[in-house]
């Protein structure tokens, strides 16, 4: 077997992934301090197209040189806006009639494995690497979604726990 | 709902973790530049219990910095050996009676959607962030596997590569 090039994927540019259907869930990043997550929540939200991202408080804001870094040119597909406060953008969102789910450990979590798409449009909200989702966003969720894990250490890093739960939601689709 | 504290999440320790029964699935990085994706493929490795990781080539080792900034104390609980060429460590999986799975978009690639784990144990390689999987490895492969995407750019980042892989494969086990 051969690798296949860049020509041979068919990928699409970026005027094309624009009118694309999209799936219909839109991420918030609630204080994510690190360039290399939100650069790789970009480069993810591309491969699976998501709607939309929402970046909160203290998370960055293209363009900047450390997120391009993992965002490779993500950033000019995928439709993003900043907002100060998360709980606005998830306000608005549920206002909208999305289904808040966080992706966080709590006393009322949802396996990831358990997960099934509600009828509205998904909201997926992912928190500060240290602190997690923020307090006044929990009170605004409909769930709380886990990964679970088997190992030593709390939880997985950012950028692939957005990867995982992008993927385990796309197979409920077929964009 | 209430966020959940380390301790009740109830995690191993590292001597628990060692003892624990993993998942039949050792991993391969084929000459990864970035310390960012070797941090984070362990403690990836660590939350799925896996089994072991091959690092070879120009893969950084630990103990290392810029590792344990993603790992943080993973590279303890997971079991790694460093082989200089990847092609050797695979051939030695081989020889032991692994099915060897290279995470490549090929002519001859299955989608991760539809991979079912064989009978035998797993090898999974994951090559360089520019060009992939290196050839005498794919010489070697059984198998090639793609996760499916649909946006503008070529590929993940493998830090969420293999995340998502190890989460497809670790939905077949219990552990």
């Amino acid at each position: 077997m051969k690798k296949l090039s860049m020509s041979e994927l068919g990928r699409l540019d970026v005027s094309a992934f624009k009118s694309a259907e999209k799936i219909p869930v839109t991420i918030v990043l609630d204080n994510v301090r690190s360039l290399h997550n939100v650069g790789s929540a970009f480069r993810t939200a591309d491969a699976f197209r998501i709607e939309k991202i929402f970046l909160t408080g203290i998370t960055g804001t293209p363009p900047h040189r450390e997120i391009e870094k993992t965002a490779l040119g993500a950033t000019d597909s995928v439709t993003w806006e900043y907002v100060e406060r998360p709980e606005e953008a998830v306000q608005k969102l549920k206002d909208s009639g999305y289904h808040v789910a966080v992706v966080e450990q709590t006393t009322e979590s949802t396996s990831l494995r358990k997960f099934s798409m509600p009828e509205k449009k998904l909201c997926l909200v992912f928190g500060n690497e240290i602190h997690g989702v923020s307090d006044p966003v929990i009170a605004l969720a409909d769930q709380a979604l886990e990964i679970p894990q088997s190992g030593t250490k709390h939880s997985l890093n950012i950028s692939v726990c957005v990867g995982i739960v992008i993927w385990e939601i796309s197979r409920q689709f077929s964009v």
